[in-house]
């Protein structure tokens, strides 16, 4: 069994995105040379998340309005977390629903997704270096 | 280590159903020869789900009217996903909260579950063909 | 490749509560004597959930509030599952937004965490004993 572990960064110039990161996973997948396995991508922050989706506009445009609504960001005060003097209560719950990882398959050296799977960083408190992890173990 | 991948198929007549696929993903296993490790179960479309829960007709009405409450299918209008000719928005978002994924220990040939863990698979958008990949890794 | 599996055992005094497992995750990994791999934590229960998350005791009152607007517990009768004489089908909805499970990386002995994260035991139908799996495969 071989091990493989690489971190990749990303600074949001705003409070919210969802960010493609596939190639950046497939780009470790194969510094990696890992044939057969499994590849845990993980958000390293509370406030982040990393989940398989679509990559489409107007579905990104829902999202960010239905975790508003499930979760939202105003008024600062209703959440007992920002008194400690944190703005960022509703960005651990966005994350919450979203998901702190995505553990994908590894099959003949590629990332075994189905026709539409596409892996995202969803920042819910950017503006700042925020870290996701990629492990792969296998052969 | 060794690796196995099967695909398993589902075609649900409906738009929405949790299917019990717990006896499937046991037969991969013991086709798989595998003792122990881990193994992978995830939808391989972002309209789907798969998800540990109870096996139980009243809760599976339950999580359909939870989620008709969290994110409702209709009016199909209220998504901007749904501008590009599609109507399965609420599909994406319903599949995020139940997940796309679980990973269960493999411990003795068996799954190591608890006494009323069973695996589901969450369609969302149905009335065509869809997949779920089992891969395991282990020894 | 090895495995190591550990069973943590918890008694939660009341219906609610989160717990921060990550000392006792730490002390499995450290007896499975491992280096690099994954680590799986799971709950055994369906109406419990392992995730991670801060360690915050205001984010954790948050948590509280917001899962009862999600998806109360009372009245009883709200619910299907309940018909069949349990009072807990809020607990398996609440356990479904927390998640199942987390896998964490393990690299050079130690899980593979950001500043923040913390493992979590999340009890949403206590007052009795339940379990959690630990799961590492690596070497």
């Amino acid at each position: 069994m071989k091990s493989y572990r690489k971190e990749l960064w990303f600074e949001v110039p705003r409070r919210r995105a969802l960010l493609n990161i596939t190639a950046q996973v497939e780009a470790a997948l194969r510094e990696s040379g890992m044939r057969e396995g499994l590849c845990l991508v993980n958000a390293m922050h509370i406030s982040a998340s990393v989940f398989v989706n679509d990559d489409e506009g107007g579905l990104h445009r829902d999202f960010e309005a239905w975790l508003e609504k499930l979760a939202p960001e105003k008024p600062h005060a209703q959440y007992r977390h920002n008194d400690t003097g944190e703005d960022n209560a509703d960005a651990h719950l966005k994350r919450t629903i979203m998901g702190r990882e995505v553990v994908v398959a590894v099959t003949e050296g590629k990332l075994d997704f189905g026709p539409w799977e596409q892996i995202f960083y969803g920042e819910f408190d950017g503006m700042r270096k925020k870290r996701v992890l990629v492990k792969i173990i296998g052969e």
